[in-house]
């Protein structure tokens, strides 16, 4: 998957006293809309100078070279920040945020600038502190399978240099080539092997943080367990870069696995999709490490724009199954003896096997490139959404119906196995009248069955007042008093995550 | 094992205006000490009446039905409150705390109190809030795995629960017939199965909780993902009932394995067993499910104090390794390999096998029922390291020389696989003397390993202070503020986890 993002020619604007943001298109204001810019300082020449001093040829004023880090990958929201800060050392993280927090100049942190709601951008003029050069490999033992590393490193990188140690990552995810692991734990992200190695909370075994003030928080631990006092490190994980910005982390890795095998399946209904699920995990048991599905809507998408074959007969829903072993005779008898009992008992109609490298890139490449297809058809809405796993395709059967012939495309995909839908809607183009069709439809259907609307996204500026679908105001007043007792000033990362109407 | 306290009949006393705790013996203070009581208001009459209005025959004040809850299970510490409250619903829970919290009244949560840092008794006269008869469990979804209960619930009574149907409950402890869940997971208890499901920060998915002023806190997810905004629960799991009572708790569930083995293995050194883990995780991969050992020393004590005999040859070291796998046939030629390749290779010198329940249960039992051996070798000093898994049994060895004859007895045993060293000292009595020559050295040596100086019991009253051998003050001071701003008053379980020395 390429990221990366073609540099469209723009006319300068005044955008920071502008909104340029998704939803903001005059008529009806959408929840997702930026808010009104709050009276943070604006930077100025002393403030270029002082960073200059400390950055030198890391403080990159030229907006051509700046214009990439304000706009998000699926371009649907764009900054107009004038200053990127490049910090090479957490000292240099320090001394930026500490100036900045005396100043009372907004900041919006920035990894891989791979993320889909708009928190990975600056809304106004906010500093853009990207940690891309913060990419040092920092120790690695290879006896207990501990990585620690500077946030900036890249996921792929960072996997590529486990595996020639005989280790993997955690996580896995398709932005891997762009995506940082700092921003990875600031979103706690999800991906393709959280059914197996489960989520960063419980995979991260240490941070190193600077707070707004500039102070470092030192909870680089490399220990499985310490019950020395509160996990502090767990309130920065999924909080979106608002409490304090990443610098390093430290992460248990598995093994790499002897032998990996992937099938790809067609199911007739989504009942024998998860029917086969159950069979999966009980025949497949501890090798299972992944489980996941698209829709025939999504195969359509990746023949048309992408020009991928559909390796097996068409179905109206498709799985991607991959197994993770120590012994590549036990697995390939495990997986014959599913195979086996799958196909007879016609809970699958068609199916492929592959062991080598190649055909199992290719047939990942099915589930993993279905974001790219929907860039292709046109403008997106998506959803990331965690329902009880026997709800998960409802949703998208009820919002088709929901939206007749007004969206043009009606996808669902996701991780079966964690009970993570992603729902897509596209049409030719950005409509208002579509978007108030499908929310807060999406919002309550979701609601309704106690689910998440947001899976592993986040929340980030677009669906940040969304929030209390989810999350009870109580708990939302508590996330509000813990930022204002980590970011008094409210410099880090502005406008995201949490509620525009959260009182502090 | 036995979790009965034999009740021992004392004089009562005017407990509540002195120390009786660890370490105050009036000579020189250890840090342990219990600190001076804070100006909580004592429970008056007309709070006890109110206690009655709401919890009618379950307001306890009779000093013998009291008694077992002020003392701790290894009658190291004793409160002397005179108010027992058994609450049956959240609903009692808040009232209790909004109570407590307007009186200015301080409470002591508690579950199963099976802890071993005198985390789990009043320190004075705080009113004991008891979970014990909040031990509904709420539902257990057979699709995902999930079970959600109240926090009440014993430990061993979900697991028979779960294996009825055909799962398990991802944490085992020795504790496990009196622990509940509630505390286990304010304690962050880690136990015998952490190696292969992790720990609760990852499998723990949803909390209810009662705040200090009586708020309900309703966290309670069956969600495997959701990025809605800071992740709350997790600022709980570990904090010893300091920042809310848990009253209920999801939490993910593995399959209940097809197949189960245990294989007991002696070793003629550390360095052999350390080869042998490596070999272990190497073959027997995703089937590995514990690796943990135990000293020449504990077999003594299991041999003199409980008369469980030596299943194999005497030898300074001896392993307890579990499989848990979907195959009877694999798993068992997976262990066949890895025990071939051990014995020629000489990393270990003995060995047997187990795959009947009760010759699994015997094999166990030699490493669960260590704890309670030393309770019978005379008065115990217990230290819960976390370090590089390579350095664990140097403090064994650098303990004993450095006590020389001054200890009884001085043992490890723990947690191969999570670097986690159980160091216990035996003296036939309480010795001030034995205790200011193992304390501060074993922190000390501790902390210039960057191990954590308690890996999964907690800090309780009596690892308190020590908290900055595992921490930076930055971090401890920042524990202060979230204490402060979720219980201002400070009423929740006061003198524990946090060090006298912390201003708020």
């Amino acid at each position: 998957i390429n990221y990366f993002l073609s540099k469209p020619r723009f006319t300068q604007v005044l955008a920071s006293t502008r909104k340029l943001h998704a939803g903001a298109d005059g008529s009806k204001v959408s929840p997702s809309a930026a808010p009104e810019r709050l009276p943070f300082c604006r930077v100025t020449e002393e403030d270029l100078a002082f960073f200059r001093k400390i950055l030198a040829g890391r403080t990159i004023v030229d907006p051509d070279l700046v214009e990439p880090s304000n706009v998000d990958w699926l371009k649907s929201v764009r900054g107009s920040s004038e200053v990127l800060l490049r910090p090479q050392t957490t000292e240099e993280v320090s001394q930026i945020l500490s100036y900045c927090n005396s100043r009372n100049l907004a900041v919006n942190p920035q990894g891989g600038n791979t993320g889909l709601v708009g928190g990975s951008v600056p809304v106004y003029d906010e500093i853009i502190l990207s940690t891309s050069l913060m990419n040092k490999i920092l120790n690695f033992d290879s006896i207990s399978g501990v990585l620690t590393c500077q946030a900036g490193c890249v996921l792929e990188n960072l996997s590529f240099y486990l595996e020639e140690r005989d280790y993997i990552m955690p996580l896995d995810l398709g932005a891997k080539g762009s995506c940082q692991i700092g921003g990875n734990v600031a979103t706690n992200a999800g991906g393709l092997r959280l059914l197996r190695y489960g989520s960063l909370h419980g995979t991260v075994l240490g941070l190193e943080l600077v707070l707004a003030d500039g102070q470092v928080l030192d909870c680089l631990s490399t220990l499985r367990k310490d019950n020395t006092g509160y996990d502090l490190k767990q309130l920065f994980i999924g909080s979106e870069g608002t409490l304090g910005v990443i610098t390093a982390v430290s992460i248990l890795c598995p093994r790499k696995p002897k032998s990996v095998n992937v099938v790809f399946l067609g199911c007739e209904t989504f009942e024998q999709l998860l029917k086969t699920f159950q069979l999966c995990k009980s025949m497949l048991g501890e090798i299972l490490s992944a489980f996941e599905f698209l829709d025939s809507e999504c195969m359509r998408l990746l023949n048309t724009h992408l020009k991928l074959p559909n390796p097996i007969s068409d179905c109206p829903f498709y799985i991607v199954i991959e197994t993770s072993g120590s012994d590549p005779t036990h697995d390939a008898q495990k997986l014959h003896n599913f195979l086996e009992e799958a196909m007879t008992s016609s809970l699958v109609s068609d199916g492929t096997v592959a062991t080598e490298e190649a055909k199992i890139k290719a047939l990942w490449s099915l589930r993993e490139r279905v974001t790219e297809a929907l860039t292709h058809d046109g403008f997106t809405y998506k959803y990331d959404i965690s329902l009880p796993v026997e709800r998960i395709y409802q949703l998208v059967t009820d919002m088709r119906k929901h939206l007749g012939n007004r969206a043009k495309s009606v996808v669902g995909y996701g991780h079966v196995g964690d009970g993570n839908l992603h729902l897509n809607v596209t049409s030719p183009s950005k409509d208002p009248a579509l978007l108030a069709a499908i929310e807060p439809f999406v919002y309550e259907w979701t609601a309704s069955c106690r689910g998440s609307i947001s899976a592993e996204h986040g929340l980030g500026l677009k669906k940040r007042n969304y929030i209390y679908y989810s999350k009870q105001s109580q708990a939302v007043a508590l996330m509000g008093n813990i930022k204002a007792m980590l970011d008094p000033k409210g410099i880090l990362n502005p406008y995201k995550t949490l509620p525009d109407n959260l009182k502090q």
